[in-house]
């Protein structure tokens, strides 16, 4: 018999909403639904538009709804399905998403924040069989991450476990939009490779590619420093070796601590592929603690929408 | 009924192997055996005087032997219960300490590394009833450490997590034991810190109490620096304030990855108390993320001998 079934998820940021369906096997169903978030009207809104949203998809696909995930930027108390902080969703703090969600749609809703919800996409669809131990690392304007150990998101004490975009990697070094200094988002992040970029590039007296591609140094995005790159910019690749290099302290740590079996690069930042990943393969291999370092494979994501599908695979998870 | 069985655990140094008993409720029971481990001799004689010291101290106590574990200095297959490499144990690699010992004793043997040993025994000993998530970090002439995850060690694909020694908090910085700069170690084990107090004595003219206790700065041990310290020397001050510095950053660090309800400093170098705990608690609480800071208790080990206690408690557990 044909299950007729599908569980949604949806990746809540503080601009768009993405959502997605995957079958009750975990496959995704290359569905795919946006909306602006709206935050400023307020959480209750949100949540119904959310509904009618995620109830449309399934209507599209002809299946009945069976699970919901909800994947929100912020501090999230997942137990609760609400969250405790959100800087990009002012006011919507508090507010019971597992509860509404779960009252409209009638089905279980599953809550976590985006990171995390990310990584267990990653964790579940970028590794081929489920490795015991992973940690995904997801490289967008910020640096996220979350924890899978023995098959399981770790969320730690309060929630916060995974925020390897702030680890430490240059005690007093570039400031991080945390507030703090020198943590790998402030290198790894979007904003923080831009800064990269604008120093290697004021010294230069001959425009190369990079300029060329951000007239007057603007828009320096990861994609065209990547792009700039492999065209032969001398300065862009040195970019990248930084970045790298970073990235590189950050794993090491994590490998150190956890000895996963494998390390996920998800995220926008991750379409650098090899400018990104063959340096920091090379950092790890020159670390002195061979067994660890021989044990986990390191791998970038190339599925999209990871956070939308983390959702949907995390609220199958739970139902099962 | 009286349960008159006992659980036996050894720690295995590469000078002296101490041994330990606890009761089948996992109250330490006040007994200590001594003997030196004589590691040229191999791994195979060692076995057999250690088996005796075991037996030994069961008879001493007028009990009978439940199980019986096992802290090696070095990395350990704790499935197969031998050692993959061990710096301090040269020859030692290989032998089935699980399955021999097993054998001459007549119950089961749980064998892991030290620092997980030990990690293992502060963590059941030292923080009240068991947190779900804990660190624990061993501060001795190098820096080891454990991670107890939902109630359980996490020993990682390899056996080799928990080494958070070798998290980097400076990088390009002093040299570590390990062949890389700027760990941990570097800076919080016995050997940096007593570099620190070299670097920092070396401007100062007028002899303090530091250099009274360590003419001609020989001997500069932890236990000498934190007396200097609180006899009022400056320098001795200064030395405690930088190595909380370096060990503040790798524990936020580790909260930032695993958010634990509590990280415990356990080993020699936490003898220092105060001296070291309260700028690392400062240190903490200047972080950004309040959060998960505020959930983590940070507690000073007292007991001694918890690398043999945490073995005796380890194999408790195992058989439980």
């Amino acid at each position: 018999m044909v299950d007729d079934r599908m569980v949604v998820g949806a990746d809540v940021g503080g601009t768009w909403t993405k959502a997605v369906g995957v079958s009750m096997r975990g496959r995704p169903l290359g569905l795919l639904a946006r909306m602006e978030t709206l935050a400023r009207r307020g959480p209750r809104d949100f949540a119904g538009r959310l509904a009618a949203l995620l109830d449309g998809l399934a209507g599209k696909s002809g299946r009945r709804l069976a699970a919901a995930g909800l994947g929100l930027a912020g501090e999230v108390d997942a137990g609760r399905g609400m969250l405790r902080t959100a800087p990009n969703l002012r006011g919507w703090e508090g507010f019971g998403f597992k509860a509404e969600l779960g009252r409209s749609l009638g089905v279980r809703v599953a809550v976590d924040n985006d990171a995390n919800m990310a990584a267990w996409g990653g964790y579940v669809l970028e590794l081929g069989r489920r490795p015991r131990h992973a940690v995904c690392v997801t490289l967008g304007t910020g640096v996220g991450g979350g924890v899978i150990l023995d098959g399981r998101l770790h969320r730690g004490a309060s929630g916060s476990a995974g925020e390897i975009g702030h680890l430490c990697v240059e005690p007093d070094g570039e400031s991080c939009h945390c507030g703090r200094r020198g943590c790998l988002e402030a290198y790894a992040g979007a904003y923080g490779i831009a800064r990269t970029a604008r120093k290697l590039l004021a010294g230069r007296r001959k425009a190369g590619p990079l300029e060329r591609l951000c007239p007057g140094l603007k828009g320096l995005e990861p994609r065209l420093i990547a792009l700039a790159a492999r065209r032969g910019d001398a300065a862009a690749r040195a970019v990248w070796r930084v970045t790298a290099h970073y990235l590189g302290l950050g794993i090491a740590d994590v490998v150190y601590l956890l000895n996963p079996e494998a390390v996920l690069l998800a995220g926008g930042v991750a379409g650098a592929g090899r400018l990104l990943l063959d340096p920091v393969r090379r950092f790890l291999d020159r670390q002195p603690f061979r067994l660890p370092f021989r044990s986990v494979r390191l791998r970038l994501a190339g599925t999209p929408h990871l956070g939308a599908l983390g959702a949907a695979l995390m609220a199958l998870e739970e139902a099962a």
